[in-house]
């Protein structure tokens, strides 16, 4: 795979290498649905590939509201906007979501592997207290010892998002250039320019 | 309406403004869905509020995708990050298309004012070519003279998002801060601290 790597990926690892300057180049936002059919939108953190493929890894808490979004529909949208280089990847697929149970030993490994390599503080916030509900007033809530790197949360989640279809807007351009990318029924990404 | 702002409005205020030396500050992401209730989401423009509202305003072509998405679910989410001040405001609400037919006089009066401000680039791109279909190769399809600022070409369309829930998250925090805001059944905005 490493050697075969699709069309898109390498517009967007130079994208992320000449953006490279800004620690937010590597946030997104990513779209769910919900359950009744409403749109939802957040930013995340770009972890890299899953190995040897080209699923896209972040993290999330099992106490998050996207987790009962994705196990009812697991079609995502991430939007990845460049500052510096003012271009735009819509990256559109399907959302694996990775948790404490049930997933193959690989997966699972993989899990363990992205917790060992946060942050201490990015691994704190998975034993804060429960998101979303009534702040809880007494700081000394969020300030728990740092939870071992060694032994993942059972919070913790790895979600993947596997692309489908990509599409690449260079605002740059005069015109602008835009691009699509697509699997072919032989799952061979094809490219196709197309109007901005 | 001026002298009686929803709290998120002033929020977002200062974020605009302490923020503003970027000019991406006022790009946000929106998301939709689709038809087949697939989640969409694309980087867009922030236009200002629609007079004495707090509607935001958004332009969008008529050719766009986004159009039939939003004749059938009209509920949308903007997610927009401040990359200097850390901060993310989610805005979830009501999404209202005023094309050049079949709005209320007031609304195709503000189609045309947010016409006459855009610059001639953005004008000109409405005359381009049908977004997203195979590339024209010769340039000077996205060259033809500029459009009259004085008449709203008849594919330009105002989008108009009414926020209904708002989540504020500063990251910033130690630990972070977290604030959602709903409107009441009196239609009051009411603001709840929350964990992050």
């Amino acid at each position: 795979m490493t050697n075969n790597l699709p069309p898109w990926r390498t517009s967007l690892s130079r994208a992320l290498h000449l953006n490279r300057s800004q620690p937010y180049s590597r946030y997104f936002q990513l779209a769910t649905v919900t359950p009744e059919g409403l749109p939802k939108n957040r930013t995340v953190v770009f972890r890299g590939y899953l190995n040897n493929s080209n699923q896209i890894k972040i993290v999330t808490d099992l106490r998050s509201e996207k987790v009962s979004q994705i196990e009812h529909q697991a079609w995502g949208e991430i939007c990845w906007y460049f500052t510096k280089t003012r271009e735009q990847f819509r990256l559109a697929g399907i959302l694996n979501l990775i948790t404490a149970n049930g997933s193959p030993a690989n997966l699972q490994q993989e899990r363990h592997l992205v917790w060992q390599q946060l942050s201490d503080a990015a691994r704190l916030q998975f034993a804060w207290p429960e998101p979303a509900q009534a702040r809880i007033k007494d700081d000394s809530a969020f300030c728990s010892p740092f939870p071992s790197p060694d032994q993942p949360l059972t919070n913790f989640c790895l979600l993947l998002l596997d692309p489908q279809r990509v599409d690449h807007l260079e605002l740059r351009g005069n015109p602008q250039n835009r691009y699509q990318y697509f699997l072919d029924e032989s799952k061979t990404w094809i490219r196709q320019e197309v109007n901005p």
